[in-house]
């Protein structure tokens, strides 16, 4: 089967041509999340008929689009459900009758951390598993969740993707989503600066002299000992935790895949959080397994052939 | 179809006869729960037998047993699968061959909060919904959830029942399931005295007077300005919250019903909760509805015969 896929970032897109779960031709763009999602995309079309081309694939020998976005997404529909300050118009968009009138391809849309859950499950960290939670630590925090080999969608699409949007700060930090104390306004890139700033410590932190702030070197100058980065480090690994143990509670996996951006410092994370679940959440029956990623970046791109895998379209079979 | 069923909890048993779906005798016996589990089973076996004598019910009628238990349980294998300081010698005791040898009925058992959240999903609060979370707040903290028509169980049973002990206060307090700031360790019956008395207002409050502290006195007092009973109050509104807004964030139901033993206050419960739900949980299909429990004392004694149906025992059909 071969299907056109798309993971699209609040920092970057990635489009990519899969043939029987192998990306054959890829290209990554910058985001541009502050263009109209409408007016984006006929850029994103000229991109993937030039992957075809590279890749000598026609598209009518093409199963479907796959596409994960960083959005509450309603799959069965196809429609993007809000948008969180990225690419607006996104959403109510007719995204599917887009993709039938440019590309002339059936759209299997997703949320972006769902896509990469479903790519890690078939192919990736999860393979084996019937029970698997993904967490994906980047600007923002996305939850992917399999439980008894379904994807768990629920009612109105969001189950499972809000996983970054649990409470884990009674009266915390106010969140994007309309909610405190999340995850995400707790321990993300995207507030990472703010958070450093906040710090006591941070006027006399080398961090202070960073351009551009990200956990790669909050995690090396905490090894420095350096005292904010010390800081920063430590709670957020705390937040992460409590996190894990809270869709631990919530989904009862077997597994937690860690991926996304800030597990390229994976050797100052796993550890510390597989210590804190070993010993903070319940689950009579064992140890749940945390594990990183395997797929890094590819992970959405080839969820998305999944996605049109799971659609049936007509050529989903071939 | 006739069931036997039992809620069991930490302060009272409840048994009874259910046919129909309506109870037509029932029996509440002080728990007794420090008592080991097998040895305080031949006493219920004689309340069920004596209620079936009362309805003028042969146990060869009878379908089944239908118990809700305050534990994990493997509702596949029908085996209680920890213990949480009550019965001891529950977890791994073979209650099915017990059911089997001692009623000759066979065993439907699950998690007492998820039998709760069953008999109001078919018979109460959460009727006509396919898409419902019960939080039960009482001693402890339940939760019962039922995704697109399906009870949620999780590949070790575990999945929606820990829903009271998501780390809704990270670095709070140490709660009895191994986690740190569980909505059950912030703010339940379980631990109102202990909260009350950390409280720098409480040896000046009427609070300090009372014999058996609970929420009921909590809500009075503080309607009457005391100030330890305002301070818990709010606090304690306030963790019952964001834990309904993380179980929304996590299972996507239309419908949260909340019951138990606090809800007798419920007047000043749930539009306080159902305030910053519509205020922090993100919904972007439309708002969630907190409703109160229907069936009081009777949900999981009700949920219990539902239990029963579930299993397709050989006459549950009749």
């Amino acid at each position: 089967m071969i299907a056109l896929t798309g993971d699209i970032g609040g920092t970057r897109i990635k489009l990519a041509v899969v043939r029987d779960g192998q990306i054959i031709a890829r290209q990554i763009e910058p985001a541009l999340a502050d263009q109209r999602w409408p007016d984006r995309l006929p850029a994103l079309a000229a991109t993937w008929r030039a992957l075809c081309h590279e890749a000598n694939i026609e598209l009518a020998t093409v199963a479907g689009l796959g596409v994960g976005f960083p959005s509450l997404v309603d799959a069965a529909r196809g429609r993007i459900l809000d948008e969180w300050g990225k690419f607006p118009g996104c959403a109510g968009f007719d995204f599917g009758a887009w993709a039938r009138d440019t590309l002339g391809l059936p759209l299997a849309l997703d949320n972006d951390a769902r896509a990469a859950l479903i790519g890690e499950w078939r192919q990736g960290a999860g393979r084996g598993s019937n029970d698997v939670v993904m967490v994906t630590l980047g600007t923002g925090i996305g939850v992917g969740v399999v439980m008894q080999g379904r994807v768990l969608r629920g009612a109105h699409g969001q189950a499972g993707t809000l996983g970054g949007h649990l409470t884990v700060r009674y009266g915390g930090r106010p969140c994007i989503c309309g909610n405190v104390g999340c995850a995400e306004a707790e321990a993300s890139t995207a507030v990472l600066r703010e958070l450093a700033a906040l710090r006591p410590e941070f006027a006399t932190s080398a961090l202070a002299r960073e351009t551009e702030l990200d956990y790669a070197s909050v995690f090396q100058l905490a090894e420095a000992g350096d005292a904010c980065a010390l800081a920063l480090r430590d709670h957020s690994l705390g937040v992460w935790s409590a996190t894990i143990v809270n869709l631990i509670h919530a989904y009862d996996p077997e597994r937690v895949i860690v991926g996304g951006g800030i597990m390229r410092s994976s050797a100052h994370i796993l550890p510390a959080l597989q210590h804190y679940v070993n010993t903070h959440a319940h689950t009579a029956w064992g140890r749940v397994q945390l594990v990183a990623g395997e797929l890094g970046d590819d992970a959405a791109l080839l969820g998305g052939a999944w996605l049109v895998n799971e659609k049936n379209f007509p050529n989903a079979s071939a």
